[in-house]
C-alpha cells in the first residue's frame, strides 16, 4: 500500500498487545491518523483500558469508538445463523465466523464516519479471519483499503514483535512476555482456541485451554430442566421468562458453563486450503441449536426441513469462508426465514454432564398428529390402504428397471 | 391379492405373537404354503422358539430358515452408510432403515430357492417399513407378489388380533395380553421404540423404555479412552485389536451401553407423510459416527469433505425411504467409496456419561500439516502475502456487485 | 367415495367431450349437483360453448363459471417460474404443469363459494395432471374431496365413453367417433402432444402434430431481430412497447410460431413412476427463457447464478410433479425472488428458423466492467498479481492431497 | 521466482508470436534450459512449423515435443465430461476448460522426463487458464515450479511485446503487426473467441469472428439426418460406422460445421471474479452432447436422471475453474459413470440451420415401456386405482400443514 494514499484508517483494536503494536506501527508506518475501534461482542473483556492505551498512543477522543454490540451481534447475526441449523463440517457453530462481518461492518461505517480511506485488522495471513473482515468490508465499500500488518510487515516472530514493541514504548504486560501456549477468541456465542498446544491432533487437549465451560466431571450430578421459547424460529424465553437474543444467550451461556456443555475438538477445513485443529466452547449456543432443531420438529413441514438441511452446509460453508454479505447467502436466507412463519413453541432440554438433550416439545401450531400417527383406532384419519399405491407408485420405476436386461 | 395368484409365501419371521399371527393367516387366507425366514441381525433374541412355533404351525423343515446375517448387515449395509455419515434429520443414524433391505434381498432369494411367488411382512400401514420392504424387493424382483397382512386384513385393534390367535390355537404369551406401552424395533445397529406413551412429544421418555443404554446418571464416573482403527473408510480394531465388521460394532455396543452413549428423542417426518416420535438407542453406532468423522478431519480433502457433507441429507433420506436398492443410492455410494480410499488412521475417543468425544486423531496418510499451520516460522511453507491476492480475486465480483447502482 | 357424501362438485369443465361425459357421470353417479369452471388459460378455443353445453346438462347459470385467467396465469405462474429458469429434465419448460395449480386454487375457491365438497378433473389414472390437480386442491382446502372418475369408472375404452355418452345424450362430435390420433394439452405457455402416434419414441413427431409452430423449413428465410426489456426479472416489454405479462407472451407466441420456435420432442420421466414420450410447442416461451437468461448473464452475480442453477433442477421437478403449493417450492422462489431485484434491462434477440439466439444484452445497473475484462490497459482495475496468490491458494489443499502417500 | 532456483523450464508452445516471445524471454530472464511442448488437440493447424521455430530459439531436438493429444483428449476429457451433460452456467459446453488439464498433465509428464523444475504457460493474469493449467499442474506435481510470464514481466501492451520480438530477433509475422480484433482458442470440441470487437455485450458478434461454423442462414436449405450410437455412455458409430472418440467428434464438426450448429455467444462469470464475454462455437459437441440426453431419456432411470441434473451445475463450476484433478470432480465422475452402465442405443437427430433436434431413440435396454405409457389398454401393466394412494400419502404434509393454524 503506497503510504501517500493512506490518510486515516480505522483500526480493528482490542486494546492487546498486538493490535496496540499495530497501532503504533500504522502510525510509524503511514504516518498517518489512527481511528480505534472497540466493539464488545460479549468477549466478556474490559474495555475502558482498550480506550486508556489509545489514548496513551495519542488516539484523540473522538477516534476513539467503543460500542457494545451485543444485541446486534445476536440478533442480526447469531439468530438468523440459527435458523439455518448452521454447523461447518458437521460440528463447528461457527462462533468466529459469525462475528467478523459485524466488526467489518462496523469498520466500513466509521470509515465512512470519519473520513478514513482504510481499516485495518489484526488477523494474519493463515487464517480465515484475514478473509471474513476483507470481504466483508469490500461487498460493503468496494473503494475502502484494507491494511492487514501480519502480512506486510517483517515481524516475523513473537521476540521481535516484542522487541519493537519496547523500542516504540509499548507496554508489554509481563504475561505476554513468554509465549502464551495457544491463541484464542472469544465472543457470547463462543470462545476459540488453537495453536501451540494444540497443534498435535492426536493429542488431548489440555484441561487448562478451557475457559468457558466447567469439565463435564465436575458439572452438577443431577440434570437440570431448563425450556426455551420460540417465535417465529427465534428464541424469545428461558424457563418462560422472556429475554432479549443477547441476554438470552447469556442466560444460555451459564447454564452451558454449568454443565459442561459445548466442547469441542476439530481438525478442519480452512478457507486458505490447509487443516487446523481448534478448541472451541460454544455453552450456550450448542444449547440454542439443540432447542431449535427441536422445536422444528414439531412446526416444521418435511419439505422445507429437508430442503434446509441439504442447504445448511452450503450456507454454514459460506459463513465460515466469510461470503456473509453476499447474494448467495442472502439468497438461501431468504429461503430459511420464509421457512421459520411457523416455527413457534416450546423445547424442553434435560441439561447434564455435557449433554443437551430435548426430552419435549410443543407448539400452538404443531404439526404433530398424534391423530395420524397413533397404533391405536385413528378413526379414519389415516386409510393404511392408500399406502399399497404409495408403494405401487414409487416402485414402478425400479420394476421397470430390474427389468432392463443387459 | 387373488387367493388364486398365491401358492407359496416367504414371510419374514420373528416368531412373535404378531407373525405368528400373519403366518397362521397366511395359511388360512390364501391356502398356500408358508416359508419362515428369520434372521440374526443382532436383535439379541434367541431365534431357536421361532423355528419350534414355524414347526407347530405345520411348516416344513426346509421351509424353514433362520440365518445369522449379522457380519453380511454391518459389513455391506451399516458401514458403507457410516462412510457417509449418514444422519436424517440432523440425528438419527437410521439403525431400521438399514437393516430392511438385508431383510427383502434374503426373502427374494428365499422365494427364488423356494419357487415361492410371493413375500410378506408385518408392517403396518402407517409406517415407513412396509415401504422399505416393499421397494427393496420390487427393486430386486420386479414380478415378486408382496403382501402386507396390516394392510388387509380386518383385525384392527389389538384384542381382534388376541382373539383371532386363540381361535386358531396360536398361543398367546401372557406379557403379550395386555397392552404393550410401546413399540420396538432392535438389531446389531440399534434398538427404536415408539408408539403409546411415546406419542405425546412433550413428554419425556420414562426410564423403562430404554433397554441398551445405561441411564447417563447411572454410568462410570470415570471416563474411559479406546481407539478405533480405521482402514478406507471402515472401521477394523478396537484399542489395537482388530474385529469383524460385526465384532467391532458389538464391543462398541457394549462399550456404548456401560457409559450411556446414543440415546436420542426424535419427532421424525415419515416417508408416508406424518411426523412420529421415536426413541432410539444406538450405542456402538454413536460412538462409531464421531469416530469416524474423527479419521476424516485428517485424511480427507476439503472438497471431498464439502461435498460428502452436500450430499448426505440426500443419501439418508434415500435409505430412510426405502430407496437403498436404487440407481441414485448406488450413484451416491460410488463417490462416496471413493472419497474413502486414503480415510485411514486411528482415533481416540473419550466415553463418559453419554458423551463420546473425540479427543485425538493420527494417520500415515494425514492431510494435516503442523508446517503449515503453525504459528511459528513455516520455513516458507506458506506465503502469507499470496492472502492478499486470493482474497482480492475472491472479493472481485462482490465489489463490482457493491457498485451496481440501482 | 360413498355417494352419500357428494352434495356438490366442482368440475374442472373444458366443454369437450371427455369433461361433458365426466359432467354427467356425476350427476348420474352422484346425484349431486354440479357446479363447472372453464377457464381461459389461452389455450385459443372459444368458451361460450362450454356455456351451453352446461347449461343444455342442466347446470344452472349461477353454477357455471368462465374465467378468463390469462394474465393471473402468466403474472403469478409462468413468470415466476421462469425466473429461476426452470427447465425440466434440462429442457421442458413445464407449459403444462404451471397450469394445473392455477386450475386448483380456482375449483378450490369456487367451491368454497358455492358451498360444494368436492371438486372433480378430468385427468387419467397414469399421468401427472392428476397428482397436480389433487395435490394443489388439498394444500389449499386440506378437506376438500376430490373426484377423478377416470380412476373410478368402468369406462376403460374410447368406444365404452362414446357409447355411454350417446346413452346419456351427450352429443358426440363426428370427429370425436374415430380415435384421435394424439392428445394435446394448451394454454398460452405452449401446446403439449402426446400418445397414440408418438408413442414409438424412435418414430419422428409426424408434421400433423404441430399446432402451434411453423416448421423451421417453412419460416422466413430472413432473421428477425426483437428485444425484450426486463424489469427485476420480469418482462415487461417488446421491441420498447410495454406490454402486461399476458400480453407480452402472446406477442411472443406469434413471433415463436411465425419463425418455428420452441419445438421439443422429449421423452421424460413421470412422477407416478413411468416415462413418457411428449412432444412440445413453446414458441413465446422459449425465446423468453432465453432472453431472461441473457439479462441475468450481465445482472447477476457469479454467486448468485450459480446457487440458481444448481438449485434449479429441484425446482422444476416440484412443479413437475405438482408441489407448486409446497413450502419447499416456496421458499426457493423466496431465494430466487430476492436474487431477481437487479435483473433489469434489454437483451436483443436473432429470431431464424427455430433459433432464437441471445444477441446483445444491456442494463443500466450491468455487473459487466470492461475495464475490468479488457485485454488493453485497465489503468489498474485489476492487479494481476493478485492471481498468483488466489491460484496459490486454492492449489493448497491439492498440493498436500499429491503429498498424502499411500 | 529467483533465477537460480529455475534449471530448465517446459513451456506449453504453440509456435505462435505469443510464446515464442515467452520462450526466448525464459532464455534470458532465467538464463535456463527450455523444452518446448506443443499439442495436437485438433485445434487444426500445422504443428511442424512450432518445431523449426523452437530449434531457431536453439532448443535442442530432445527438447521439443509435438504430440497428437487427440484420441486421449475425447476419450479421458471430453466423452467422460459429456457424460455429465456438463454446461457452464446453463450453455457453455466448456471446450477450453476441458482442455487445460491435459495440456498440464502432459507438460508435468515431461517435466520429470526431462529432469525440468518448472513449467510455463502463456495464459494472462486476468483470465481462466492460468488457474486451470497451474490447478492442475500442482495437483499432479505439487512441488512443481510455475513460470507465467504475462503476470511477471512488463511487456503491458501488444506493441511492447512486439518491440521486445524484434529486439530479441524473433520473427513477426506481417498480420501480428496490427492488434488482432479478437483472440481465440480452439481444439477438437471447440472455439472460442473473446476480446476486443466482442467486449461490448450489446454489441452483436460481427460474420468474421466465426471460424468454425457455416452462417446457418448459408447453411443447407434441406435438414440432413444422422444417428449416433452409444454404448455405455460413449459415442462409438456415427450413421452406422464405428468409430474412435476423436473420429467420431471430427465427423460431428464437419457435420455441425455445414449446418451451422453450436454457435453461442455467452457472457459468462469467470473464476477470478469478472464477468467476460466470449463466442463459442462447439459444432460436433453441440451435436453430441444433445444426442447424450436423447439416449439418457430412455435408458436412465430418473432417480439416476434427477440426480446427475442436480449434480451438473456443480461437476460443470469444476472443470470451469480448473479442478479437474481434484477429488471432488472424481468423486462425481464416479456417480456419473456408474450411472452410465446401461447408456447404450442409438439416436436420431435432425441437423437443419442451426438446429440439431433429437427426433428418435431406441436401445435394447429401453426403460421406455409402451406396455405401461398406453392410452390403450394396458393389459394390466398398471392400475390406476393405485394412483388414488400415491396421492394422498403424497398430500398428507400438505393437508396437515394446511390446517397448522397461526
Amino acid at each position: 500500500m503506497p503510504k501517500s494514499d493512506i490518510k486515516k484508517v480505522v483500526l480493528a483494536y482490542s486494546g492487546g498487545l498486538d493490535t496496540s503494536v499495530i497501532l503504533k506501527w500504522l502510525q510509524v508506518t503511514y504516518d498517518c491518523e489512527v481511528v480505534t475501534f472497540t466493539a464488545d461482542l460479549g468477549q466478556g473483556e474490559e474495555l475502558e483500558p482498550a480506550r486508556r492505551k489509545a489514548q496513551m498512543m495519542g488516539v484523540p477522543d473522538e477516534h476513539i469508538y467503543i460500542d457494545d454490540l451485543r444485541e446486534e451481534f445476536v440478533r442480526d447475526f447469531v439468530f438468523p445463523m440459527m435458523r439455518a441449523n448452521a454447523r461447518y463440517e458437521g460440528d463447528y457453530l461457527l462462533g468466529t465466523s459469525i462475528a467478523r462481518p459485524l466488526i467489518s461492518k462496523r469498520l466500513v461505517e466509521i470509515a465512512r464516519e470519519t473520513g478514513a480511506d482504510a481499516i485495518a485488522h489484526g488477523a494474519t495471513g493463515k487464517g480465515n479471519d484475514q478473509v471474513r473482515f476483507e470481504l466483508s468490508a469490500y461487498a460493503l465499500a468496494p473503494d475502502i483499503k484494507v491494511i492487514a500488518p501480519w502480512r506486510d510487515w517483517d515481524l516475523a516472530s513473537r521476540s521481535a514483535l516484542i522487541a519493537w514493541a519496547e523500542e516504540h514504548q509499548i507496554p508489554v504486560p509481563k504475561d505476554k512476555r513468554g509465549e502464551s501456549p495457544f491463541s484464542t477468541d472469544a465472543n457470547l456465542l463462543h470462545t476459540s482456541s488453537e495453536g501451540k498446544v494444540l497443534e498435535d491432533p492426536w493429542e488431548e487437549t489440555p484441561d487448562y485451554v478451557y475457559s468457558r465451560t466447567a469439565d463435564p466431571e465436575d458439572a452438577p450430578d443431577t440434570p437440570e430442566y431448563v425450556t426455551i421459547d420460540f417465535e417465529r424460529g427465534d428464541g424469545v424465553a428461558l424457563n418462560g421468562t422472556a429475554m432479549s437474543p443477547a441476554g438470552l444467550l447469556t442466560a444460555l451461556n451459564e447454564l452451558g458453563r454449568k454443565h459442561g456443555i459445548g466442547r469441542l475438538d476439530l481438525v478442519e477445513n480452512r478457507f486458505v486450503g490447509m487443516k487446523s485443529r481448534g478448541m472451541y466452547e460454544t455453552p450456550g449456543g450448542e444449547i440454542y441449536a439443540r432447542a431449535h432443531r427441536g422445536i422444528e420438529q414439531i412446526t416444521l413441514d418435511r419439505g422445507a426441513a429437508h430442503l434446509k438441511d441439504e442447504l445448511m452446509p452450503r450456507y454454514a460453508e459460506m459463513i465460515y469462508n466469510g461470503f456473509w454479505f453476499s447474494p448467495e447467502r442472502e439468497m438461501l436466507q431468504a429461503a430459511i426465514d420464509f421457512s421459520q412463519k411457523k416455527v413457534t413453541g416450546t423445547v424442553r432440554l434435560k441439561l447434564y454432564k455435557g449433554n443437551a438433550s430435548v426430552v419435549g416439545r410443543k407448539s400452538p401450531v404443531s404439526l404433530y398428529s398424534e391423530r395420524h400417527v397413533t397404533f391405536e383406532d385413528d378413526a379414519g384419519a389415516y386409510d393404511q390402504k392408500d399406502a399399497a399405491g404409495f408403494i405401487k407408485l414409487n416402485a414402478l420405476r425400479l420394476r421397470l428397471l430390474a427389468n432392463q436386461g443387459d
